[in-house]
């Protein structure tokens, strides 16, 4: 992955012209151009591990596998959201890891454990790297040091087992590592977040992540049997079952720790056989509310696609302008929308996969409910480009900040009868935010990932870039969405997690009291303190 | 509820004829009668709460909801275990809660956590007193004394919302008034365990509690989407949303926390239209493997029923012996199972329910997966028998050991493919058990609860009473099948929870780490360790 964006440096996510020519109409953006600082350039903090420390951590992962090159601290030094991309981009780091260790397996990582806690060493478990919320980001907060553990050594793959339906899995896996190998077995995971190509089993098990299938498959809190989390104080293992009351639920607590309480290692999870059937398709509706009630018809009426996802108006727009090629399909496809009055209207995505007969029944069954409550098929063409275009954000934001375009995305969820006041709030505050700052954007939202009692919401915006005060620009514009989320009835998070961004609101998500329980946990597994310090606790 | 055994006194639970001789036939027992002793010659320990923390409590509550009469004091004494029954049988209570307390809404628990902190008090949270593993036996572990906090006045149905399917419930509602508030608008929530009748909301949510529609509805920890938590040190008050990636699962530590951590006073929970149909039927399977294998494929082929039991052979038989009325219909519907090859088979309910259509169409397509893998349709007569029957168990308990017979129960989960293994390690476990104590037994088990990555196993097993041992008799049995099950890949509990019964095996379950984690929970919200001391951790 490049150090200063998204992905291979080979690949060039040029912005499409009519994308330019919106920008330039839209938002006065887009001719200004940004200059990246070298490698060599980048102001990094002096390291400051001792050499005693830095032997234990050799003794305990290898020598080979403690490295403080400038390209190894760089990379880990940030995660991949917007304000991590301005640092980059700055030229200075403010922090980096003073190394990075690579275990090779879960004993080692015990030893790393033990030797940062007798050394006063913070340490950040790192996976992917692809966190948009800080998560990764390397404080000391009063340590003598700080280390990146780089968990890509520990990339097993056990205990396939096609009759429960589950495989153990090495936290180091990225997703195309995972699937390659289930896909051997004729099994899936199901999992596809945007940074499928990067992320890890571990990082999506630590951040409670979902994917762009999770509707029908489930995000991860959900498919998560047993796992294996090393703490500072030991190591908790939890078998994989099916189901427990063995008490207060250990597995979840573990689920969503970012580090905080130990290092996951390991997760089954379960798998499903491999889709046969594939069917992405497009269907518009009037309006965002008459899109979402149909959605809210599938949840609750049992008929479950496994991607489903609705743009806004301005989304729709946006995505219809993007994909605009001019060729007389096309226009004939936009024409046949005005003719039957869906102009102006909302585009929805619909994945159905599987088992061939489950997947085309339950498609057929979702089109007489689509149909039923407004929605007009579009047919196989927008969903076969949404699938085709489905990890291609984070390269396209590479190019927009090239440009001087700040691109940022947030995302909440609420129960269905509170959707879309939380809707309208959240697009308030934001368009607000970036007019107040002078820099008026564009804020597109979907919704995506459904549930019986409510589905969450995503937001993507675009606006200039405040040039010299970006991160302030930023920030002021992040608190605002964040305040009117938790102002009304959203969660701060569905699936991008706490890391440092979300940290301030976590009173306001689960109480003080809730903090304090999280503290009480903390304090026995890492008495010490030196797991990713300052993150999701305020 | 009666204090001696379960339902009202006048429900007289009679053991069939053919029950009795089967009885006397297979296990030489039935024909003794124990007596029972009057409540008011009951041996209770003297009443250890000081006045000055009865008036607080008084002062919080109210004067008339602090109760310590006799009659209070016996019935929140214990919870309708099997062990329970003995000692409340036996005519000597070694434990009984010094008052009981009902406080009216969680202003008023917390005043009554407070008062109780401050005068070295033990609470026993108690909702429908109906725990099977002594999670609300009132130990005081080395306070002054200890109090039971009847929730029963905390009875709230609020927020209904018809659009989201969700309900905010009061902590004390029983099952049927639950159903009977959610009926009046057309909704359901759907859960229904053995103890339906009596058990509540909050109890349900304490224990993680399943039904027996949790196949299709999803066990209590599923339908929770939002919860408050009243605490010693505070209140943990999480908004109902749908999902969430913000940190740790607090949600599911505190479901199943078993009044360890704080008193959950309400809940949000996730509701259905009420069903327009209810279709169960029986079915019969050559053996225990292949209907085991039958539900596997319904389950992993996302035909789900709502109800689904498999009876292993002993219970089959035993059930068909209980239910034979010697009727031509009854006769005929033997020969026809017989002239299948089906004799000495597996019987299997299936449920389904829910809007018509939909169940219908789930009926038909798990028929054509039951048929393929060797099942043979019974028709509608045992679904409605064992519908008809489904709360009966706990009642015929009494009439057991009324005559000197030990009944009990106790279950477990596993991945699919040690589900078999466990199956006969536990059943193995019981009858060397039982037959060590020179009382050899009937033991039965049925699948029920289908995950795609395992099942539940439910044992019941019936033997004589060892007369004067019987407490030793039931833990010799209870912790063999104990080690049977976490030394064979199981959880040692699916539905029933932890108490005081199962805390030995939480290290073996969680890990001494994970122990400790939840200790660390409980010091911070409940620093003076008042909260149900004595179970779940051991």
């Amino acid at each position: 992955m490049k150090w200063w964006g998204w992905g291979d440096a080979d690949h060039e996510a040029a912005i499409p012209e009519p994308a330019l020519a919106a920008l330039r109409a839209e938002l006065g953006a887009g001719d200004r151009r940004v200059p990246l600082p070298a490698l060599e350039d980048i102001v990094l903090p002096e390291t400051a591990l001792k050499k005693k420390a830095r032997g234990r951590l050799a003794r305990a992962a290898g020598e080979a596998w403690v490295k403080d090159e400038r390209f190894e601290r760089v990379t880990h030094s940030a995660g991949k959201s917007y304000p991590d991309l301005l640092k980059m981009r700055s030229g200075t780091l403010e922090h980096a890891p003073d190394a990075v260790v690579y275990p090779g397996d879960a004993g080692q990582v015990r030893q790393v454990l033990e030797a940062c806690a007798d050394e006063r060493v913070a340490v950040v478990p790192f996976g992917g790297g692809t966190s948009v919320v800080g998560g990764v980001e390397p404080l000391r907060e009063g340590h003598d040091a700080v280390i990146s553990l780089d968990l890509g050594r520990i990339a097993h793959v056990r205990d396939v087992d096609t009759h429960s339906l589950t495989a153990v899995l090495g936290a180091g896996l990225r997703g195309p590592a995972v699937e390659a190998a289930l896909g051997a077995q004729g099994l899936t995971l199901g999992h596809y977040p945007q940074s499928w190509e990067f992320a890890t089993v571990g990082g999506w098990v630590a951040t409670r992540s979902a994917g762009q299938a999770s509707t029908g498959y489930g995000a991860i809190d959900k498919l998560v049997s047993g796992l294996r989390c090393v703490a500072p104080r030991g190591e908790v293992e939890l078998a994989a079952v099916p189901a427990t009351a063995a008490g207060p639920g250990l597995r979840q607590l573990l689920i969503g720790s970012e580090g905080l309480f130990g290092v996951i290692t390991e997760a089954t999870l379960k798998v499903r056989p491999a889709p046969a059937t594939q069917r992405y398709e497009g269907w518009m509706f009037h309006s965002f509310e008459e899109g979402a009630e149909a959605f809210r018809a599938l949840e609750q009426g049992h008929v479950i696609p496994d991607v489903a996802r609705l743009s806004d108006p301005d989304e729709t727009r946006l995505s219809m302008t993007l994909s605009d090629d001019g060729s007389l399909p096309r226009r004939l496809g936009q024409r046949y929308i005005g003719a039957r009055g869906y102009e102006g209207g909302c585009i929805a995505i619909l994945g159905f996969e599987g088992e061939r007969t489950d997947a085309e029944s339950r498609r057929a069954r979702a089109g007489r409910v689509l149909r039923r409550a407004g929605g007009l098929p579009l047919g196989a063409g927008p969903g076969r480009a949404w699938h085709r275009g489905r990890f291609a954000g984070p390269y396209l934001r590479d190019a927009l900040l090239d440009r001087g375009v700040m691109a940022e995305t947030l995302e909440t969820a609420a129960p269905w009868s509170g959707l879309m006041r939380l809707y309208r709030a959240v697009g308030d505050a934001l368009r607000t935010a970036l007019a107040d700052r002078g820099t008026p954007g564009l804020v597109m939202c979907h919704v995506s990932h459904l549930y019986p009692d409510g589905a969450s919401l995503y937001y993507t915006f675009i606006a200039p870039q405040q040039e010299g005060r970006e991160m302030e620009q930023w920030w002021a514009v992040k608190s605002a969405a964040c305040d009117a989320i938790v102002s009304t009835g959203g969660t701060i998070t569905h699936h991008h997690a706490i890391g440092r961004d979300h940290a301030p609101w976590m009173p306001r998500e689960i109480g003080r009291t809730g903090v304090d329980a999280l503290r009480g946990v903390k304090k026995r597994l890492d008495p010490a303190g030196i797991l990713n310090p300052g993150k999701v606790l305020p």
